[in-house]
């Protein structure tokens, strides 16, 4: 019999919840990453047969057949459990004939289209004999209780299939945990973003930040304004994304339960814009004449506001989520003071010779674009440190070295909620060893109330794309992120040793090679099956 | 009309040579890495259609159909020159219809079977209206002849093929070319390898140094000695190289024009091998007992050379080549020294308390062992640094970091052969664009006497295994392996600029991509094709 409601268990259980940490148990069952909040097993185990296994909503289940979101996730998971189970192969292997079935309730919000940044994903696990019984308050929480009893199931050596009993109560540490891919200073092949979004899933990543246009290309491919790409991208018909593109990414995250967060930086990282868009960018002057180079976008002309705006309500009618990254990092002011025009302005708003003020003033008007349009803007933590008026801010992104806590403290302290991504850059090249720097990592190492604390939302990997593209995306990227994924969602007490992590990373690296995820070896030795995508 | 004979037609042409470095012309002409000696191009360029392209043996070659390293090689030029012809599909877009063919013309050696370290690569390609003349003295020439010719093919914006008029003079500067995998510290499927072996041709190498074998594991599966692999691989059966296996290995790389070395590293780097031969290793001691754990192979026993005679008699006949790597490297003295027998053998033999001596009297015997097979060994610096007697060592293949240079003088010195690794390590992961520091190598930067420059016969690449496996193989070591296969086969003279051979990299990174290799982007940009295998 499967329990009724998460919240109520969760309520009832806790007092009497026994944590073991399973150490000594990762050779009997297989380890679950990122640790799931509680965690309870046995050494009782279940023999599965494929042929005998079956996903079901419960009756009671607010998301019924037909719920695309886990119809498809039933499927999915059906490959990830049994990887080399072909129907009619290997029926003599498997001789258990019992069924199992995994039970699925979920509690309100009837199958929920879209993740949205208040989304539940908190779930229960609870494996007994012929039945897993999983509770989530949203689909997209039992899309997370779906990937760990994926990770539960294990073959002995023969090839059968087992999971133990066990017991599970879990939820995220953090709200938003998500993964910068950069697809301008390198074009990512559409199949490429898909492959990093299912193996974000497996780690319990929600949130694709994707940086689609900078300075070095802009393959956005607008229905407003077509020569941005056409003009602006590496190649306008192979290096783009087409609204179609567009619209599969985001739908394929989706599925997945994750949220795509677009980012369409200015006014620096623009000059890619510049190439479709004539008088976007700042004419730079040299010697009292214009040099024919160009600098940040143009923050004097209402022009420019006219067509952020039209830019801004076209992506946001295309990317369904709620939050929107604007960017605002790494404006250079020497071409805004070369040009007489800007310097004049500078003067009639009163400005003086203060260029952040100019800026702040740019990032204002972009803000207020982007509210008016209903969404909730991110924006780079120099916006906030060059800013004033930071009260019409929402959410700061903090990513420059150094006491990159001393930042997160005091964007709290001015009531803003902070993404932190400053230790999480795994662009730059290292020894897959040092995952452990990317694990040691703890957002609320600073001193601060309960409140502000509640403000950092999360953090994010960054994978900046100078040195990074198709070809070593996946290694550079995985298992490291793997690392940062533990630490936004689990409980920091029990995952605080490096030690007790490795052979559970060790462990889950394999169950990335065994999905096809090219995820780099951590130190010496071998997984049972090793990468053959070669 | 094609020439007639290779060294006539150089001696001949000599003084006429008009050099050409290509800078401006890389958009017309693609570059042809790594940079031919002598490279003549011009603007007039013949249409290429593959309906109406041929290969063919001119009638005074030595080498006729029939030969399976040039037939081979036909088919497989083809494909990389017309990578997206289809037979049937194209025949619309391509309206050429003059036919096209290159003639291939092999001086002496008819068809030879193996390729050995004094196998003459080098060739000469003329390319004119409707032919190409590839003129060589071996078939591994003519192979180095025809990747160039693949290289001088291009596209343009419609599709359409194109080769210029071209006359190509050419041959390494170095005779040893290598580039080492390491397949103990983690197992590489046999496809990785191959796929390695193809990138290897594409950048002339003519050497794979197989690391077969280390502490870690032993996946070499011997015919005389099974328990060797059955015990000492990860895994008995997915995680060894069979027979089978390895001869594949040793015949995809012969087509290639790539011998292969194996090398067996002793007495250090053994401890797998104590898994499956009893005896072999010597007991460590602690406070006068056994303490259960072993060091290097046990020099003080007639077995210890019994087993090794054994097993590299089967070694040498299973590898055709005529080198064997030994190693010889990091040997640690304590456990010889904790062990009351080995310190009473070393009395007998008269070594003292010098444990340098017992392990050059047990290289000694081991190198005898293998110029009895007939085969040239090839041992790591330490054994020539420790060992006074060097009159037995024939190839001393140079790792440690520091004064490289002075090492590789040490040993010329000592009338021995040299073989560079120390400046190529690219198991060490870093950003990309730090290609030129393995460009920036130049083996023979040291006061020597001709003579004595001739016995650096080299430089290798490794590729140790630590942290690399399938999952990031390639991308760390292509295209940083390219400029050392450059500063391997080029003139150092015309190839001594960062800054030139940048856009000729970056295009051949591209036809890397092309070819399905994954290789690493140098900075930012694009490929007209991104790696397309996610």
């Amino acid at each position: 019999m499967c329990p009724v409601d998460v919240r109520r268990r969760l309520r009832i259980n806790d007092v009497f919840l026994l944590l073991i940490i399973l150490k000594f148990g990762l050779h009997a069952v297989d380890a679950v990453w990122p640790l799931p909040q509680t965690f309870t097993s046995w050494t009782e185990r279940y023999p599965l047969n494929p042929q005998h296994f079956h996903f079901g909503y419960r009756g009671r289940s607010a998301a019924l057949e037909g719920c695309p979101v886990l119809d498809a996730a039933f499927k999915r998971y059906f490959s990830l459990i049994f990887p080399d189970y072909a129907p009619g192969n290997d029926k003599l292997r498997i001789r258990e004939d019992k069924p199992f079935s995994v039970e699925i309730a979920v509690d309100g919000h009837y199958c929920e289209s879209y993740p949205t940044e208040d989304s539940s994903e908190r779930y229960n696990l609870s494996v007994s004999a012929g039945q897993a019984c999983l509770n989530a308050e949203t689909v997209w929480g039992a899309l997370r209780g779906l990937e760990t009893f994926s990770q539960l199931v294990y073959q002995d050596d023969s090839g059968s299939y087992f999971v133990n009993k066990s017991d599970i109560k879990d939820f995220p540490s953090f709200q938003f945990r998500g993964i910068l891919l950069d697809t301008s200073r390198h074009y990512l092949p559409v199949q490429a973003i898909l492959k990093t979004l299912d193996a974000m899933a497996y780690s319990k990543f929600n949130v694709f930040h994707w940086h689609i246009v900078d300075d070095q290309s802009f393959p956005y491919q607008s229905r407003t304004f077509p020569d941005l790409s056409s003009k602006g991208a590496f190649h306008p018909m192979t290096h783009i994304y087409t609204q179609s593109d567009v619209r599969r990414v985001i739908s394929y995250a989706r599925m997945l339960g994750i949220r795509v967060v677009p980012e369409f930086d200015s006014p620096g990282h623009t000059k890619s814009w510049g190439k479709g868009q004539l008088d976007l960018l700042t004419p730079c002057y040299r010697r009292g004449i214009a040099s024919g180079t160009f600098g940040p976008i143009n923050p004097a002309l209402a022009s420019t506001y006219q067509f952020m705006e039209s830019l801004f309500k076209e992506v946001s009618s295309v990317f369904p989520g709620s939050y929107f990254h604007l960017g605002g990092d790494e404006v250079d002011f020497s071409c805004w003071r070369s040009n007489p025009y800007i310097r004049a302005f500078m003067q009639k708003m009163g400005f003086g010779d203060d260029f952040a003020k100019l800026q702040a003033f740019y990032i204002e008007k972009i803000v207020n674009i982007t509210t008016a349009l209903n969404k909730t803007s991110i924006v780079w933590q120099d916006v906030f440190d060059y800013n004033e008026r930071r009260s019409s801010l929402s959410v700061v992104e903090v990513w420059k070295q150094g006491c990159y806590l001393c930042e997160v403290r005091r964007v709290v302290k001015a009531g803003l909620r902070v993404i932190l991504a400053s230790p999480w850059y795994l662009d730059l090249p290292g020894p897959t060893h040092n995952w452990a720097r990317y694990y040691n990592v703890w957002p609320l190492a600073f001193s601060g109330s309960e409140e502000q604390k509640r403000l950092v939302i999360g953090g994010e990997v960054c994978l900046w794309g100078e040195y990074v593209d198709a070809t070593n995306l996946s290694p550079r990227l995985w298992p490291r992120a793997s690392a940062a994924a533990e630490r936004l969602w689990s409980d920091e007490k029990q995952t605080s040793s490096v030690e007790n992590a490795l052979p559970r990373l060790l462990d889950f690296r394999c169950k990335l090679l065994r999905r096809g995820i090219q995820a780099e070896p951590l130190n010496v030795g071998h997984c049972r099956h090793e990468y053959q995508g070669v």
